[in-house]
């Protein structure tokens, strides 16, 4: 496709998901997240060419939740390299985002790294690996998108507050043996990578290492090794959207990474970055505007990784 | 990559992955398949542009097994459409291939057309929509190769004769008034379709349509469509290799179905089928050398989804 | 108590529980069942002196369906002894009658005799251990209520029409290799057991031998030894009311086996029998006016093992 | 059987049981219990008209652990009555006592108060409904035995220092939002109860009040109602062994409920409390020697609830 048609394209699907948003539910389980207007939606795209395009809401900030996940992982994978992958899996859970099923069963050891579980475990390594965890997931994000990101410490302090399903995760693999640092500290990092503000032009442009073998297509920089960057990509394709993942392969067919604050993030390799937010939510937990517009993108685009 | 490349790159996978070959265990659940002699390995590739290689054991035939599930639900899929995904899901189930929990869970669901209970309700399809369901499931399956195929009627009657688990997941199927025809007729289409001998070569071959968007490259004849043919990929990325999609797509990239006869046989859209064969399965069962095989494959060659 | 003071007692039951009886819901699975009017309620109680009284419908036959088990078992205990436990276990399961869950989990050893899968494994034992099963069970029925009971052909029938979910437990136990006889044989002899017509008054004189140490206090005969009714009884307390075993101990208080004809038979340890039926269920497959009026009896009486 | 017997019969127990102390394993996972010498065993008996006796180690103080449970579940059916079973199930739970699966299947409600959530229910409704916990709880124990006890200061620290299995269950519990306290209070309450010290003599004479109908024959003080009294007994013969219940009640009969500290504390209603000690454990945590005794005891003196 020509540079020139990405805006026509972005444009048409502006105009057919408009109406979605607004549908699902937003997430309602803190105070922050819940008021957040439901019509809201935005998108953007990046290429590794540098070409970026914006829609509506799409300079916006948003709570960016497990999104964050992606990005502690690719910090943690430079860190610790496969070391990582003697305390977490590689496999889809057929099970919630938030499971402890599956948790029991494998004795500790999360299926992958971005059910919330394992997101705890990657926040052990990282808590091992650095002086300062926290801020060096800011300053590692900031850098991939080239803007100064904050923590929302209101968002913070909300999923501490509220926190319960995750701290009975992180005490449960700590209970196996599996968490070498204080479960609150480990739960510290987690609420705080949770409270990430981001936009989706943000967020489109740091995914772009990922569609670009690894290095950062603005910088040139390289951030993962190309095998590392292929592997972050499958792990978003086969387990990125909670227990939806399967059916978003099917139905859009790119490695993808979404939050329940709204976003989802994407990846075409060899192409380019593309986000898109509303806040209202399947049952699943994605968003049901941000999905439909990340398929009528690939539909359109024939941009799929099949 | 040139055309020329592959046979040396074929020539050196082969050299380093024939010493895997005899390593892990053959499935010994029914004689046929337990006499194979485990030191077999074969390969094959075919490219969209017609061309093709072999290897080692690459023509010689074996009990594809799972790896029918391909076929059958390609064939339900033309036939029946997408009334398909109304009784069976598309997530990978986080289970082994032959789990009843999560039948159980999801009331007769089954989770993927490719764990047994999903290839039983696509069986359940077949023989609703067809004549005759084994003889078109014949015919269907030579047509994609070229040659004729036949199943191996000693390894039907085994398969029958030791199928207690796939009775249970059938009648249990039943139970939840999700299965329109017989149990034991739905049996005896599945009994039959995993006892398909194919070579590496057929099977290379076979999954054309599935690198060429739907069009079958060697008759130019569309298979399916361009759509149905990438979400097939997609369901073979996510759910292919029973549980252990997620490593295949992390270390391998590509979509492939393995089979507990030692085959894997797998698909780069745009490029070209491949198939790997080696009895000895690890303990997901899948096979060692094949696994292996494929994953200098695409390491080598750079090809890979992500 | 009394001996006299039975029969006020059973009739200020009768006035109490009476308007309950039309509560709930008739199982609907098998038409024979389906069409039993929801408003009967009968009641019968006989003491190991040979004392009986009968309410209302307690004369009226209805089909015992898992009642049957405790019969069963009870045989296959005197031909088969202690083997029984080899393939069969002795908890509570935690989980619905007919789940296969747990049975995975387990590898096909049932956990109690009392949950389908556990009476499938008991039928074959039976199988196993007499030339004529079906006789058999028939014969020894009849010899402990002093009456000749016989199997309904027409809801023995329909189980097996309906019976896809025994089935599959069938064929899962026989995938395990914990089933030495043909699996429709043994599905066979366990819809038979299901489909024996009996009334309270039979039912409460068939379990005289629990109350009385194993010994049939009609006549004198023994039927197993004071350990093993001991056994049977304790069964019953843990494990003889599907998932709701702890309530029933814990409100009634006395060992029972309910069946979802609506009948419940329970034993009270040196003193008698009584069976209580209505068909109205609750959630977990017990009468509810049955249950109701037990749990009046034995707070009327102070009979309970606690 | 005349007083004068039980002299002998325990007499004649502890010749035969002796040998089997020493097997199993002591519980290892806190120091304070891993140092207990596991040749230990004691036994003692008090009947409800105050005749007692004691054997071998039967006056050492242990830690009764999860015999606590007991203790809790009856000062809150004291202080809240029903309302505890809005929160709390009453069936045994067919997994290991501090398993999460089955709370998530059942939102948060243990499935009973035996299994570790539940007695994290209780503690929490013991918190709620008492100015000082703990005290109340030593203060409840110390009159039910007549004698002082108080909690093991070292174990309770040792319980919270590993404790990440049962924060995980509070957590858990909290995150359904069915607990009203701090999960820390909660725990810290549960980690106390478990450290509790006492002998075989005090415990045997503990449960006084549940084999005489409520009232401690000691002080003849009502301490339950009749019908609380036989609840509880009935609780304990359902879900008193933690997975081993059924298999206590067929082999041994009588209500009863066990510590990981090796102490086993049982209920002949109408006629005594009985508790036997020894460290070694099978692998449901349950002590072997103990478990036996108790088993030896009822088969001689023919006391069973069947």
């Amino acid at each position: 496709m020509r540079e020139s048609d990405y805006q026509a394209v972005l444009a048409k699907i502006l105009s057919e998901v408009r109406p979605l948003a607004g549908g699902g539910r937003v997430a309602a389980y803190i105070p922050a997240l819940a008021r957040v207007p439901i019509e809201r939606f935005g998108m953007a795209v990046r290429t590794v060419q540098g070409s970026k395009w914006t829609e509506a809401d799409g300079t916006e900030p948003f709570s960016i939740q497990s999104i964050s996940k992606l990005f502690t992982l690719t910090l943690a994978m430079r860190l610790v390299g496969d070391r990582l992958w003697e305390r977490i899996g590689r496999e889809p859970s057929g099970n919630p985002f938030n499971s402890l099923v599956q948790l029991e069963r494998e004795q500790g050891v999360p299926r992958n790294p971005f059910i919330n579980a394992g997101a705890l475990s990657v926040a052990d390594f990282l808590l091992s690996a650095t002086q300062d965890a926290k801020s060096e997931i800011v300053a590692f994000v900031s850098e991939l998108c080239g803007e100064s990101v904050a923590f929302d410490t209101e968002v913070a302090a909300s999923e501490r507050a509220w926190g319960y399903r995750n701290a009975a995760l992180a005490n449960f693999i700590k209970s196996f043996g599996r968490m070498d640092n204080d479960v609150d500290a480990v739960l510290d990092i987690y609420f705080h990578q949770c409270s990430l503000a981001m936009s989706c032009a943000q967020l489109a442009t740091a995914v772009g290492f990922l569609a670009n073998g690894g290095v950062d297509p603005r910088t040139g920089e390289r951030v993962v090794s190309d095998r590392q960057a292929r592997r972050i990509n499958a792990l978003m394709l086969t387990c990125g959207l909670y227990d939806a993942a399967g059916e978003f392969a099917f139905s859009v067919g790119i490695p993808a990474k979404s939050g329940v604050g709204g976003g989802i993030v994407a990846v075409v390799p060899g192409h380019l970055g593309v986000c898109a937010w509303s806040p209202g939510l399947d049952e699943n937990g994605n968003s049901l505007a941000a999905t439909r517009a990340l398929e009528l993108f690939t539909a359109r685009t024939g941009l799929s990784v099949f």
